[in-house]
This record gives structure tokens, C-alpha cells and sequence, in this order.
């Protein structure tokens, strides 16, 4: 972990120093992403180095087929693929006949790369010293515009420094593009036309199979030290490519600048017969607004992002810099913009995890959009999955041969159908299932909007609490249900029976289920009867739903006073992490996976998530006790793991602990802990650092209907700030070592708990209260 | 299954009428082969219909890269491919001008096919009009030389029956073939050279990646009316492809007749410098012994084989050409002359399971080549592990960090090296340790031949005793040694813990080892110095075994009085085979993988086949117990699994399931019960037959050192009779309803049981008892 070479900054990502072996990983770092497209931070000229390209579309993917040596029924045939997209960052530099190149240069000095997550762009400079020894300095500043999500723009400035040099940008796109992990360099795309006009190009493109048709575009305009020069350039154009080329003689010390806006116009949006023209259209609007315009606008979006979204930390520069991160890259990568969309583990910067939608989305991200932006956003997410229903009810009927409506959402989707195909995950990690229920709970206890449940989310419910009751089993030998052969949040055990996340889930969502139906029919006639219409569900089954959830088996051991997070548990040899020999971890990488399958390591909270999700069904002494005895076992090889610990150790006042973790989840990219980020950043994971604040230093939960809080503090910082939206109030919280302060910035005055005590927070008021006591 | 086309014969195997949709399973069922080489039955001219091209060489394997969704840690990097080997049985045929393809002929009447097992031979003979409505009658004989087994020979013969014809035979080698399993059409061969002269013709191939050398050759001569003549042939020479074209005018009933030779010349047996001259060394044996005495010699061979290998059974032809089948197959797969060849499960007639080494053979095979070769067969295969020790241990080390000489057999191998790569087989399945240990013990146990266990089998059982022991893990809770994460026999549970099995297994090469090591250092000094230098094996080491297998953890059921077959089994909603809809079946074509992992269906025996290996440590009373606890929830979808319920049931004299038992065994393919004889045949499970005629009918056993038969004959028989190399004595066992007859035919006097009673059988002397009274 902690390669350490991502200077601390409160608002930036900065790199110092051209180290070859970075450059994957910087890439990842320094991604940028506005919702709709997102790229890595690969640079716009030549590199002959080791490098990972990715350019990526929201919602444009590809079906790969599955291949694997023993086909087992109910594998999909397809998975899904983050696809590479055409590439319209592409400006290749000649000076003298030399390809700008920073692998072969002869020197690079004073490299320097930023990503400002205040305005949303990203630069770098450098001076290079290229083999014909001519020696220049470059700045480049890239973004893509949030205020135009079709649109990004590069200025690229060039000075010669050792004498007059003739340089050629050479601006291209390029669709001749594929992925990095294609297994036998099989294409995607098809490319359908190649077009420029002026200056001004065009390609468009469809992905094979799924039929995505895109319009990739670009078009620049050249500047000598801040004046417009008119070239007329040479156009290239071949099957998959077409390149301008502005070709100039530069003084020494003048600068030489090219702005290129470009970007993509897709289907989801446009007619796919009018790309071209919806991408003439939005260049127009670009080029009229020209780079510091549009970058202007960057500012202001993310200003007003910010404004709401930001958590301020005192005295802890690596924290707040974590945390800017986290909630930075969830902003470029969901904006809740639009429903057909959803948030990707690796967001817009890799192409691993192929498929956008995990239960990721449900367990964690939800809580931040929810509390960051209008509660329409997670009511989006959710409407994602009721979508989704009839796709998730036929993979229960056709894959594991469910009845009468039982749904088993995918482990892993784009449009609805699962797309993965290990076994033991599409087949056996079902919580997912659980996961997307708790959601609907979720929302409805967070923004008291019930609208939702009888208008769609019933229906969702009714049939996950299908699913589980038909997935129980019932078990002579224990006379109780039991859920056998599942794999639980620990995806480092597989195929267990009685994994007690699961089992409690499953138990949760009927009852939760049945609740809801009595609540709907008492109190939503009509909607009551237009769903049992729909659904056709009998008292009878209703009945029987309630057989499996009163009779749930629960695996606990007297001896410890816990739930066993599976049946078995402690037959395995129960040595901590911290008797592990270092050089054995992170054991994903380092052990045979029937090695990892009986050792006592936990990859992610499990029987802790659990009590994550339903704190209020425990007491403290009950937490503590699975804290104490779960936390030595669990590895942390999961990113959604930190923040739940994180959270649980705040609540136990083990505030050293809650601090280790926070870093971990905060800066687990930042510092690459896993050993990865070469791949991708982890988008959804970065939710869970922004929970493990609010809802882990902050305390905040909905006790009763009510906002809570029972805030704490690490000793490393001297205060924190947050903001969340309540119910269309935006409550302001400021917590520091000796006192809380609460500003209702708007919306009705709001009676909350603070250390359990109710405390009226009127409107624009600052309320002052002693933080630490109870 | 049963597509019931196979017409009953006591010795051969024989299709009627041509069928279109038969073609890819007759093609398994008529393959043939001789050891060294083998093929499916395709047509040597050409077939535009659907078939499965495959000619295979022993030993001849191709490294297919792995490819899987996510990777884990200690997969193999490959997995060995069976390859199809170049053709050299080709032959196409001009009539008029016209290709003979049988899928385009206006019509084939009295098409008939015949394996004949007897003399080891395939023929072939049809009446074809084409498409130019001549009409030709068509014989074909084809077979591969156990005598010279480099070598085939064919012989084609047409009889234009309505006019005369210009009949064209090319002969040709073609080394441009690639796998069916082939996922991109991938290529496995590099062609090196291809010669001609005279009427000979040769391709020089070697595998890709594996480097191995192989030469096709031919040789063909043409007759008319029997007489030979002399065609200058035209040559065709490509690439990879080399033909010779004897066209002739042939009068109408007169027959134009081409006898081709062909095979190959490998470098496992030759130079590879040198791989032409040995072919022209074959060929000029088998062209001067000509197709009739190579045939005549082929007959002598099958003739000796059957000799001590048949079985005969009276009354019940399905049953006696079943048996027959499988012996031939066996003998055509693997004969022993070659200890770097082993026993594949699908021998020479599909690509399917690319590995030619599983458990099957030390669990199955052994048995059947022991009783039916010289005991030299048998001892070749077990040095055949003994020769991938230092690889195992590496396997072991290497991938599940064990340490000390700890040794992990491969679940499938070509080379000693693990080459299959699913997680729940590769690294959970490894029982397959133990019948490694056991066919060590069953070969001292049946040929009183202990020298090997001194010489080699000590350090073999002691890797093995180190890996259970290294395996165990010690569980608090239980106060016992548990073995956790495994996949037992059953392959329908996966990532089980202590499976009754692999506990026992584990426990007994234990002890087995423990037992030797006393003994060798007791009798055989100068070896017992030898390898414990080599081994380095402490007291204290052999005192953590015997700690393990003291205290060796089995799942037992008091309410039942059953071992379980794993923890958990009886959390399953028990629901037995019978209640079964018959549409759901074979449940591993209709059923997701999860829903078969719950479930409560055993794919093949595995607490019985526990039970079956160590029958003395258990009463008939609780064998009884186990057969009818288990039995009604077997689904039998293994190969391996029929054979040892037949021989159980025997045992218990539920002597209508031994029969039904013995039927599914025995005519597994040919009757097709799995529905997929078309990949290729169940060789392995062959020798299961074997075993459920000579140890459930006959009952032989070896009991205190002593041979012990208990004969008993299914109510659909009149007669069996089998013959067993026992201590080289040949001893052959004659049944009926109401005597078995003994008849020692070579060897020294014998003293057996039959039915628990000493009987002194003498040399030559014939021995009659009444075989059903106890």
C-alpha cells in the first residue's frame, strides 16, 4: 500500500515527478468523469510507455461471451463489458519531425500533475528534453463539462525554451480502439463513417451485438501566445481515424495552444440517424462559450456541488483530501440525471467489475445520494430495480425453477439480466436480494416519502419475499428453515449453509414485506387492489411466507454469545489476522482459494453487516461482543469493508480504531492499499467513507422518525463539517472537540436527537450544544 | 437414453439402416483403437453431414491456455487438451466424377455397421445411388494392429451395380485439422514437411507448444476383382495435405478395392530426426504381411486378450455383449506396455476430460488390469504416480502453502502437473490422494507382491499421509481434526466440510503409512535408511499424524445410525430420487447449479464408496443401513457410480437393483443413459463393470490373504463365467443357478472361500460346489 506519492492537498490529487512505473496508476487516480462519459487520465499525445487506455459512455456496453471450461446450468451466456470507447482525447505532437513522446524524451523535468476537484479539471506541465534536443514546456488542462455532458475540452500550450521550433498538433479521433482485457484482441466496435468538414470531424460508431450507435466529434482551434491563427490543416482520414494537423513555426518563449473540445452524442439521448447534427449542435454551443467559458461553468457546477456535498475536516490534511476524493469521484461518476443509469464499481476508470449495477448501489450509495442531493436521485435507484422486476422474476423461474412470481435480482447487470458467471456468486450470493429491499426501507425511513412503496416498491418487495421463502428449506434435523449453499458479503467462503446475514435478511424481508401489505391494504385501497390484481397473491402463500420467517434458523454459539457469521464456523483454526505473517497478505493475492475457503479470514463485514443494517434489532453489549470477535478475523480485501467497521468502532467508542479505518476506507485508492488501483478507482466504496463520517463519527441515524446524531471525534482532528438534506431541510452539522454546532440552513425548524436528547434547530439559527456528553 | 439402434449380438456391435442423427453417437460407439492410438468411427470418404472428426495419439496433448471469468490464485496456467491428431484414414471417392457423401446420396439402403469385437475389426457396407444414379455397392474394413501398433489397415471395396463406373480412391493425410473444442479455431499443429514417393506419403507435425513429434504416413495398393494393379497415381500435395489419385474404369460387379496402411510414428518411441525411416520400417512390415495377414494377426492378439479377459454370461445377450463391450474398449484404451501412458477417461473416442489421468484409474482400473494382465500392468500404473511425486510435492508447496515434502496428486494430469482449473475441483476434490495410497494397498492385498512398497510406494504413501495431516485442522469445538472445504466424490457438493469419505480416507493412509514404515524398518533396513535420508521424516512428525488421524472427526446420525456423507446433510429437505419428476432429469441438464448443490442428490457413490474400499471395517448390517439410506438418493449421473451399487447390492442380495445396476453399467454408452454417448465413450468407468460381475455376482474378495468368492447369479441369467490371474494362477469361475464350477487352468494349487469355506482347488482339476447355500 501507500505509495506515497499523492501529495496532500486539501483540494487537489497532485503527482510531482515523471515515475514511468506510475503511470497506470495515475491514470486511475486522476480519472475524470461528469455522469455521462468518464475517462482515465491517459495523456492526449503518443506515450509508448505502459499505459491503460479507457474512454467510457454511461450505459454503453458489451455482451462478451461467457467462456468457461465446464459449463454449468444457468450460467448467462453473455457478461457484460465496460467497453473502451472511441478516443477523441488523442492530440499527437510533432516538434521538428519528432514525435512528442514523454517515454523516449531524453529528459522530463518538473512534471507535475493536478487534479482540482474544486473545479473539476484536470492539468499537468512538464519540460521536456526530446532526442533532438529541443527542450519545451507544455501545460495541458482537460474536464468534461458537466454544465454540456456531451462535451469535454483540452488546452494543450506548447514553448519551445532552447530555441524556434515548428510544432504540429495533430488532434484526432480514433475508434480503432479495444479493450485491455479482450482476450484474443476481439473488437467491439464497428465503425460506420468516417467525416470532417472545417474543423470539425465525426465518427460514428456501434458496438457489436448490444447496437449502441455513437457520434465521437472534435473540434479545435489553434492559438500563438493567445491569438487565434487561422491554419488550414491537413486532414488524415482513414477507416477508423481522421486527424487534423495544425502545423506552426514557433518563436523560443512564444506559446503555441491548441483547444480541442470533443466528446460523444449517443442513442439514449438522440435519434441515431441524427448524431451528427446533435453533435454539430452541442460543439456549437462549446466553441461559443470557448475553453474559459466553458470552464467557468465547471467551476459554478462544481461549486454547487460542493455546496451541498462537502465534508470539511480541521488539522488532518490526508483525511480531508480522502474524503474530497471520495465524494469528487461519486459526483463525476452518478449525478441521478437519469434513471437508466446506475453507478458502477469502478465508476469511469477502468474496465474490471463488467457491469454497472452491484448491490453496492443499495447498501451503500444510496445513504449519500439520499442525504447530497434531491431524494428524486434515490428514488431513481430504486426505480432502476423495479424496472428491473420482470427480468429479475424470469432468472428465478428459468435459472433456479421459482414459481408464481419469486425474483432474484442479478449479482451484476446492465439492463437487468445477470451478468456474471462464477457459481458461487450469480447462484449463491443472494443477499443481493435482501440488500435491494432494505433500500426501499431505507428510503422511506430517511425521507418519510411512502408514495413509493405502494406505487412500485411493494412490488419489488413481494417478490424478493417470494424468492426467500421458496430459497428456505425446511430442515427436519433442526426443525427450522435453513437457506442452504449461499455465499455471504465474505465472498472468501462459498457455498455455506446458514450464513446468518442471509438467514437474518431473508427473515427481515417477509416480515418487512407482510407489514407493508397490511399497510397498503388498510391504507392504499385502490393500490392494494390494482398489485394483488398484478401479483396474485393468496392469504395462503402470505401464510406460508410467515411459516419460513417464524421458523428461521439462526446459527449461534453459547460459548462466544454470537451468531456464527455460517453453520461451521468455529471448526476452522480461529488465528487473528494480527498472528498472520505479513508477507502473506493480502491473502487474495498471496493464497490458494481453497486455502482462503477454510482459513477463519473475512474479506467484508458480514454477521457485522448485518448489524450494520439493523442496528436497532441489537443492543450495544451485543455489537461489542460480534465486534470483538469478528473484527481479529476480518482482512479488509473488500473496499466496502473499512467504512461498516469504521462506523461500528465510532459507536463503540473505539475512536483509535474508527480512525485507523476511516484512512483505510478514505484513502484505499489514494494509497492503494489493495494493491490495484492500476485497474480503477472504487467508486462505490467511496460511499461508505462518506457514511463512515456522517453516520460513523457523526452518529447520525432516524431514531423513531427523527434525526439523531451522536457525534465523536477522532483526536487527530480538531473539528469536521457536513451537511445533509432532511426532508428539503439542509441541516449544516460542525462538530469539534468540545462542541457540536447545528445550522438549518434551510427549510422548517426540525426537532432532533442529540446524544438522545431532543433539540429544536430552527431555521438559520446556530444551535450550540456540548458534543461529547450523553 | 436408450436410443435402442445398437442391435443385441453376443459379440459385436452393430448398426442397421443409415440415420443421419446417429452418425456423431456411432461414431463413438464403433471407435476403435489399439493402445498406442485410437479413433472415432468416421467414414474415410468424405461427409458433409454432422460429425466429430477424431483420430488421437497416446500421449500426444496440447497446454490450452487457461481462460477464466476471475482468476484465482494457484490455477493452472493450462489445462491439457486431448488433441485430434492428423487424419490419415481418409479416402475420398469420385464416381463419374461425383464425390461419394453419403449425406448427398439420392439414397443408402442396407447400410450396416459392425464393431466386431472378437477379432477387433470395423466394417462397413452400404448400397449408395448418387446423385448421378449410378448405383455402387460399398465394404469397407478397417482396424488398428495391436501386433505392429503404429499401424492401421483399411480396406474399401465398390461394386458399380448398375453400369460401369470411372471410380477414383484418393487416398489422402491431412494435417490441417484442428479440435472440436477448439474456441477460435485456434490451431495445435505445426506442419513441418510433407513427402511423397511412390505410393507412400508422409506429414512431419509436431504440437504446438508441447513439442511433440509425430509422423503420419500411408501406403496404399489398389485391386481389381482381386488382383492387384498398377495405377501411376496423381499427386496432390499441399501444406498440410498430400493425396494420391488411382482412378479406374470398373465394369459393372466387378469391385475396385483399395487397401491403405497408415499411422504414426511418434517420438516417444523414435528419434525425431528419425520419424520417416520408422514409418517406412512399419509400412514394409505391414505391407509384406498384406491386409489379410495383418488381419489374421490382428485376430491372434484379440484372441490371446480374450482368452483371459472375457466373460461370458448365458441367457441374457443385452447383458453379455454389454460386458464384452466394455473389456474390448478397456483393452483398445490401454494395454500396459507403455508406463508413461495411463488410462483416459474418454481413451481414444473424444476430446472431452483433456487429461488423461483422474482417480479412475487407481479406484477403478487397477482391479480390472490386475485380474486380467500379468501383474506388471498394474505396477506400471502405480509408478506412474511414483514418477510425479516431486511434482505433486511442488503442486502442494507451491499452490496451498503446504510444507515438508507435503504431496498433492493432481485431479487430472498428462504429465504429473495439474491441469484442470476449477477451484472446486483443483483445489477442493482431493480425495483423490487417498485412492492413490489405496491402489498401493490394493496391489499388495491382491499379488502378495510387496516389493514395491519398499522400493517406491513408501514415499509415495508418506507424501500423501503428510498432505492429510497438513490438511486437518484442529477444531476447538468439536475437540476434533475436521477436514474443512473439500468436494468428496459427489461432485454434487462442493466446498463441504468433513465429508465421511475424505475423513476416512484420510485417517486410513494415515495409519497405512504409519503401518508400513513399522514394517519396513523391521524387515527392509537398507530401505528404510534409504528414504528416510531422502524423506526426513521425525518421530515427532509421525507422532502429529497419528495425533490427526486418533482424533479424525466423522458426521454421524443418531437418529438414522448412518455416517453422514458430510455436515449438514440432513438439513437438506430430503426428497428422494423416486419422487422425483422424471422431466428434471438428468438433473445436471435441467437443473441450475445451486439447486443441484442443496439438493439432497448424490451424483455417484460416495459415503458407499467409502464403504465399498473399506468393506471389513464395517458389518453387512451397517452396509445395509448405509446402501438404504443413500441409495434412494443417487441419481447415478456419474459413470463411476452404477458399478458400486451393483456390488453392493449383490452383497445384500437385492439382486434386482445389482441387476438394474449392472444393465446402467455395462451399457452406460451403448444404451446411452447420460445422453452424450456422441462426445465420446466412458472408459474408465468400464473397468466398474468388470468389477460388478467378477466382485458383485461372483463375489471375489481377498479375504486374510486368501481369494474368497460368494457367487450369485441374476434370475435373468442361466450362466456367467469370468477368469481371474490370481498369484499367476489362472483361475477361471463358472456360475450358474445352482453350482459354480472352478477350473484352475495354470498355476499351483489353491487353496480359496467360496462362501466362507476353505476349497482346495487343484491344477487342471474342475471343481464343482453348489454356490448359493452359505
Amino acid at each position: 500500500m501507500n505509495q506515497n506519492y499523492i501529495k496532500p492537498d486539501s483540494w487537489s490529487i497532485i503527482e510531482e515527478g515523471f515515475n514511468t512505473n506510475r503511470v497506470e496508476s495515475s491514470e486511475s487516480l486522476f480519472s475524470i468523469g461528469n455522469g455521462a462519459m468518464g475517462q482515465r487520465a491517459n495523456f492526449e499525445e503518443h506515450y509508448s510507455g505502459k499505459t491503460f487506455q479507457g474512454s467510457y459512455i454511461a450505459g454503453v456496453y458489451y455482451p462478451d461471451k461467457t467462456r468457461v471450461g465446464w459449463w454449468k446450468n444457468g450460467y448467462p451466456e453473455y457478461f457484460a463489458k465496460v467497453l473502451n470507447a472511441p478516443n477523441w482525447i488523442g492530440i499527437n505532437i510533432e516538434i521538428n519531425g519528432e514525435q512528442l513522446d514523454l517515454f523516449t524524451c531524453k529528459k522530463v523535468e518538473n512534471f507535475r500533475r493536478e487534479l482540482n476537484m474544486k473545479a473539476g479539471w484536470l492539468s499537468r506541465s512538464f519540460k521536456a528534453t526530446l532526442q533532438n534536443n529541443i527542450q519545451i514546456e507544455v501545460e495541458t488542462k482537460r474536464f468534461l463539462s458537466l454544465d454540456l455532458d456531451e462535451v469535454g475540452a483540452i488546452q494543450y500550450v506548447i514553448k519551445p525554451v532552447n530555441g524556434d521550433a515548428t510544432i504540429t498538433f495533430q488532434p484526432y479521433l480514433d475508434s480503432g480502439i479495444t479493450n485491455k482485457d479482450t482476450n484474443w484482441d476481439d473488437k467491439f466496435w464497428d465503425t460506420l463513417s468516417v467525416s470532417q468538414e472545417n474543423n470539425q470531424a465525426f465518427i460514428q460508431a456501434k458496438t457489436m451485438k448490444t447496437d449502441f450507435h455513437t457520434c465521437t466529434f472534435m473540434e479545435s482551434e489553434v492559438f500563438v501566445n493567445g491569438k487565434p491563427v487561422s491554419i488550414q490543416p491537413k486532414v488524415n482520414t482513414d477507416k477508423q481515424f481522421v486527424s487534423f494537423s495544425y502545423e506552426h513555426q514557433i518563436k523560443k518563449n512564444d506559446v503555441y495552444i491548441i483547444q480541442k473540445f470533443g466528446g460523444y452524442t449517443v442513442d439514449r439521448n438522440h435519434d441515431k440517424t441524427k448524431l451528427v447534427p446533435a453533435a454539430k449542435e452541442v460543439l456549437k454551443k462549446a466553441i461559443s462559450l470557448g475553453f474559459s467559458g466553458l470552464l467557468e461553468n465547471q467551476k459554478q457546477a462544481w461549486a454547487s456541488i460542493w455546496e451541498m456535498a462537502d465534508i470539511t475536516i480541521e488539522g488532518d490534511v490526508k483525511a480531508q483530501q480522502g474524503i474530497r476524493f471520495n465524494i469528487f469521484q461519486l459526483n463525476q461518476t452518478y449525478l441521478g440525471k437519469d434513471s437508466r443509469l446506475n453507478i458502477g464499481p469502478k465508476g469511469f476508470t477502468g474496465e474490471k467489475y463488467g457491469g454497472s449495477t452491484y448491490w453496492d448501489t443499495e447498501a451503500y450509495c444510496i445513504p449519500f445520494y439520499m442525504a447530497t442531493k434531491d431524494q428524486q436521485v434515490a428514488k431513481s435507484l430504486l426505480e432502476y430495480r423495479y424496472n428491473h422486476l420482470e427480468k429479475a422474476i424470469e432468472n428465478a423461474e428459468k435459472n433456479l425453477g421459482f414459481k408464481n412470481g419469486a425474483a432474484l435480482y442479478p449479482m451484476v447487470t446492465m439492463n437487468g439480466e445477470e451478468c456474471h458467471n462464477e457459481w458461487e456468486i450469480t447462484f449463491e450470493e443472494i443477499h443481493r436480494n435482501g440488500a435491494i429491499a432494505f433500500a426501499i426501507y431505507n428510503y422511506y425511513r430517511y425521507t418519510n416519502d411512502y408514495s413509493y412503496i405502494p406505487e412500485k416498491g411493494l412490488e419489488v418487495l413481494i417478490g424478493i419475499a417470494r424468492f426467500w421463502q421458496q430459497r428456505a428449506t425446511f430442515s427436519k434435523d433442526k426443525n427450522k428453515y435453513v437457506i442452504l449453499g449461499v455465499t455471504g458479503p465474505n465472498e472468501y467462503e462459498n457455498n455455506v449453509n446458514n450464513n446468518f446475514y442471509t438467514n437474518y435478511l431473508a427473515q427481515w424481508c417477509i416480515n418487512y414485506t407482510l407489514e407493508n401489505i397490511q399497510k397498503i391494504e388498510s391504507e392504499y385501497a385502490s393500490d392494494y387492489t390494482r398489485i394483488m390484481n398484478k401479483v396474485k397473491l393468496s392469504k395462503a402463500e402470505m401464510n406460508t411466507w410467515k411459516t419460513v420467517a417464524d421458523a428461521m434458523y439462526f446459527p449461534y454459539s453459547e460459548t462466544h454469545k454470537v451468531f456464527l457469521q455460517q453453520d461451521g464456523f468455529l471448526d476452522k483454526e480461529l488465528v487473528t489476522v494480527s498472528e498472520l505473517d505479513n508477507a502473506q497478505r493480502p491473502i487474495n493475492q498471496k493464497w490458494s482459494w481453497d486455502r482462503i475457503l477454510r482459513s477463519p479470514y473475512i474479506k467484508q463485514a458480514d454477521t457485522l453487516q448485518g448489524f450494520y443494517l439493523f442496528e436497532d434489532a441489537f443492543t450495544t453489549q451485543e455489537l461489542e461482543r460480534h465486534f470483538n470477535f469478528y473484527e481479529p478475523f476480518t482482512v479488509h480485501e473488500s473496499s466496502l469493508s473499512p467504512c461498516i467497521h469504521s462506523i461500528q468502532a465510532a459507536k463503540l467508542d473505539k475512536m483509535e480504531q474508527a480512525y485507523a479505518f476511516y484512512l483505510r476506507t478514505s484513502r484505499l485508492d489514494l494509497d492503494d492499499y489493495n494493491h490495484e488501483v492500476h485497474e480503477g478507482l472504487h467508486i462505490t466504496s467511496m460511499a461508505g467513507t462518506w457514511m463512515s463520517i456522517v453516520e460513523g463519527f457523526g452518529g447520525m441515524r432516524i431514531k423513531n422518525n427523527t434525526l439523531s446524531f451522536t457525534p465523536k471525534i477522532p483526536k487527530e482532528w480538531q473539528g469536521y463539517s457536513f451537511k445533509v438534506n432532511f426532508r428539503n431541510r439542509i441541516l449544516k452539522v460542525t462538530v469539534s472537540n468540545n462542541k457540536t454546532i447545528f445550522l438549518l440552513e434551510s427549510g422548517d425548524d426540525l426537532e432532533i436527537l442529540v446524544n438522545n436528547k431532543a433539540v429544536l434547530i430552527k431555521n438559520k439559527q446556530l444551535q450550540t450544544l456540548n458534543s461529547i456528553s450523553a
